[in-house]
């Protein structure tokens, strides 16, 4: 498959999330980077000439790419989306209208009934809501998302658990800065101190874990039964969220099912080979302090959620902490593998 | 009351918790440190000669007085324990054997039947734990603790719910690098990271709270009913933990309710008008953001519990934000407001 | 003296330094704070509805003002200014012009040769700049102005070894975000990190200082013929810059002629008792590795400049450590102790 | 060269230098790594087993090697040593006499006159000593030492400038906490502060600089007539050491003439193409804030020093920033290219 690179764009390439998908392109075996787009501030410029944030350099391809404006039919037919979610609300559109297919990070049209809102290993049939979705809007492109960072996360291993059927989700989160973009949290506000609120995290969190594990039916999904509760904080960590969860589920579990739930958790990414596709999505660690953001975030380039610290919970049925890197797997590297999946499921042709 | 200060003395003095005591006994109205013992590496030194942790100086009461050894029987009656838990199993009943009363911050005796585990807003009726300890032991002193840090915070919280019937609870901590003592938590695991795992602190939370909110009957107290499930995490962060808290009430109330509950709480330590008792045990903050460690932890000197964020919880009833300052009113303030309650109870006649 | 409290003013009253205006004022024993001013943003605002970054609270005095336009003639006679360099650089003698007494911590017109640029304990004789300003420009206000904060530690250690004739001098400092205002530095830039450059910085270590120890001859000021050399970096730290010094005198000094020189430092402040004069300018720690931001920055309410680790330097002659606390000596503070010292000289009559 | 990999062993395997010279060995071409030895504490476990503090994870050719005791004349001839300075002062030699190479980043032995205190691209030709060594002591093997870690840096830096003659250098390091060791830095410590000390390491700075920029005199080294003076400081950073540098010439050069002496900067390793020798030892960067630890210390993974913010110094003559990875270009990474050296110049056989 995929002899020569496909050309891609990337919409939003100057902040910490377009910087990712710039970085991961750069060395992707089939997509290339050919196109950056930016706010009217950064276009005529070239990524070196501003502030890259990552400790890899900007890669060979995009090095010297002029970026360019924002506008509908410009650059390749397959673009990724790292706008801001009140630019993406009425851009991204415009983009599917003229015939791009939209990967996108933002948030704006996560919860449009039409708009698979996909996490591979989890809900790679909700592909198939991308005829109605054409057929509705009269795009001849498409928009395709990816959840909230903090949601994958919790998706994940709600999806390696969703045979034992979850009833009930208290999730407190400890949130890295890089999430916040740049730029992003001020230092004064963080350094040697816990944020207890993330503006909007929660509900995302909330509602966008049920759509992700909803069932798919005719032209919709289904939303997941399960309810689910979130607490946010912000931590002074550079990469990696942590989550701190606890589920009720139909009939209690043993620990054990729930460890194998985990350990033979595999889905549609791993058949098919995709390339950013971790071995292993969910990677139970038995260390007692483990899994932690400075060590274990960055494990299979940022595309593997760590689970650790499983035990029975006195007040729902058992307790985990989850961990994944946020501008990867919650956000770039999630939507590139979305990318993928399309471009292996022939939905690119 | 209390003409003259009355002398007193500290167990295990030079670690975090042992300065805390001395740094706030220094400028006590009712109390004065003059002795001090602490392991025999430290004896026979002065404290301004060991590694002092905190930005006030060491106190001029405290600054000449020799290290002694923790020998029962020396030092003052009234002594306060900062000792590690495998010190003060066998030391605090030896000094309580030799007459003294010993107000410990170890967690060695919080845990038996009658040992009063005091938070004096919650529980101060626990003191009528004493007249059977001293019966049954055959001290002529007594063991007085105080509950682990992260436990007073959620126990105040409880305690100004209490009438509101808690029934289950799920807490998540971000704890401070402060309350693991000293040398403690190596930077290298720490900074810039989230240890997910504290030995012995949830099962701690899960079961002091429910003696704490407990009742007194006869020589014992009855456990609380509420189930309680805690998830704990290290922070970098050097003093105050935050706490996300979801509750389940025999009845859901009304966030108004709730509100209600935290803005009239009060207890004995307001009503005998302590020297260290805050004007409100527990302090609401309206900010969406707050309330956050290194803004809130130091709120009256360290001795009010700050609560904010609170909202409904899909999955239990209420959930919030709960901060306190784990080295003062989670050990070394606890402990004083403890000795205050006995003195103004005329416990320590 | 000041039996009644002074009403004085605060220009840029939102940002960190002025927030710091704003809670020292607030407890201040001659000034009241009667009028805060900001950019259009925050007009008909009140504090406490800002973004507030100090841990203690909004004084009383200034809870219930309402923000103000800051416009020349508005608002008493004596105002600090907490201004930006380029909005002071025209606002401020707009100011003075209308009759204000205006006590800038802003950089714009530091270097003008007819403004006193301050360090009380140093030069506090170049307030007879004051007659010379006042017919130049014709203004019945004034413009005093105090240093960059790094330069007030830097003149302060200097100042006291005036004497012992330096005559070159290198700093490198280690500067905390606060000095930074807000939103400042992004989290995710200097969490874990050292960011070596702070813009303009080193010039005005370089330039300030030689006019701060310079020689008030006629309407002017002669500078002090010491090179001065400066690297600097922001570390994260939340409040107290560090600076590592090495000096080459005009005759080598012994060590004790320079600690000696650090202990019977005293200047103006000391000699008139001002309110915020502590009662050393300069300490010099004895222990090995201090002083140290976050244990030493906040003594003596922050005015005191600690010095440590004095030692002889094999290039030039002599090195050690300063630090100070940025927004108290280093900003608010100073530009405090400038006014109290001009009430005192009776130049505000 | 070098078809099989040559067995190698690691002395003190457990702390954070040793695990870097695991990791690093266990992808290494030339050697495999097939014995670990450490203190009796661990001696009978396995890496797996112990605290791990890197984010790779412990390579494959490690994970199952029971950890043996550090007892001469077991494991293979050549071994590296991560021994702290104590042990390594009696235990080294005892190898070197037992027949072993020794390649040591410990401190014990650097300045002894016939041992090698190499940095590669600096002073190769240093291995000379070797033969003297070897008749001097009666050992059949060796003792080869690389520097303290700030002191690689500083020497890469005016190894690159020594045609230019420097004589007089100040340096002021900020350090980060993994050269500190396991548990090392207290997080209560040095968490928003720094600690502007580091026991004996300005000292070594000053002194071991001038051994390796020395030139080789029959069996002796003549020490390079340069002054150094260094004042050194720990900050919260993980990895990475940053150093503001000021030098005097012997004659003033131009910064063009500095600035092409680092970029042509080149030495014996990229000569010989050693696996662990960057393209460029020295890399200078343009922009005005950089080099910093987080983004710049892995370049080259880890082995190249950068440096930037070349300017002239008002009092010596020029000044720059340089930055380092200290666990890697600082101690195991050097070490290693100190045993490529050796074996590429058949020292080893």
């Amino acid at each position: 498959m995929a002899t020569r690179r496909i050309d891609v764009g990337v919409l939003g390439a100057t902040g910490p999330v377009g910087q990712r998908f710039v970085a991961r392109l750069g060395r992707h075996p089939w997509f290339r980077v050919a196109w950056l787009a930016a706010s009217r501030r950064s276009e005529g410029r070239r990524l070196p000439e501003l502030a890259w944030h990552l400790p890899e350099p900007v890669p060979e391809d995009a090095r010297d790419l002029v970026i360019d404006a924002a506008t509908p039919g410009r650059g390749p037919r397959l673009v990724f989306s790292a706008l801001d979610a009140a630019t993406a609300s009425t851009l991204e559109p415009a983009f599917a209208a003229a015939g791009h297919i939209v990967i996108s990070n933002a948030s704006s049209h996560r919860m449009d009934p039409l708009v698979p809102l996909l996490v591979p290993e989890v809900n790679a049939d909700h592909l198939g809501l991308l005829a109605a979705q054409a057929r509705d809007r009269g795009w001849s492109g498409a928009i395709v998302t990816n959840p909230n960072c903090s949601t994958v996360f919790l998706a994940m291993a709600l999806g390696a658990l969703r045979a034992l059927e979850p009833r009930a989700v208290l999730v407190t989160t400890l949130q890295a800065v890089s999430g916040a973009g740049y730029p992003g949290v001020p230092s004064l506000d963080i350094l040697g101190n816990v944020i207890p609120h993330i503006a909007g995290e929660e509900e995302k969190i909330e509602s966008e874990t049920r759509k992700i594990l909803g069932v798919r039916r005719g032209d919709g999904v289904e939303f997941h039964p399960a309810t689910i509760s979130a607490q946010t904080t912000r931590v002074p960590v550079i990469d990696g969220h942590t989550e701190a969860i606890s589920v009720r589920f139909e009939a209690r579990p043993s620990l054990e099912d729930v460890a194998r739930a985990f350990a033979s958790f595999s889905g549609r990414p791993q058949e098919l080979g995709l390339p950013s596709a971790p071995a292993r999505p969910v990677v139970y660690m038995e260390q007692a302090d483990r899994p932690q953001p400075r060590l274990d975030a960055g494990r299979d380039d940022g595309m593997t959620v760590s689970v650790g610290r499983l035990r029975a919970c006195p007040v729902l049925d058992v307790k985990f902490i989850v961990l994944g890197h946020n501008t990867v797997r919650g956000a770039a590297g999630a939507a590139i593998l979305n990318a993928e999946l399309m471009l292996a499921e022939r939905l690119l042709d």
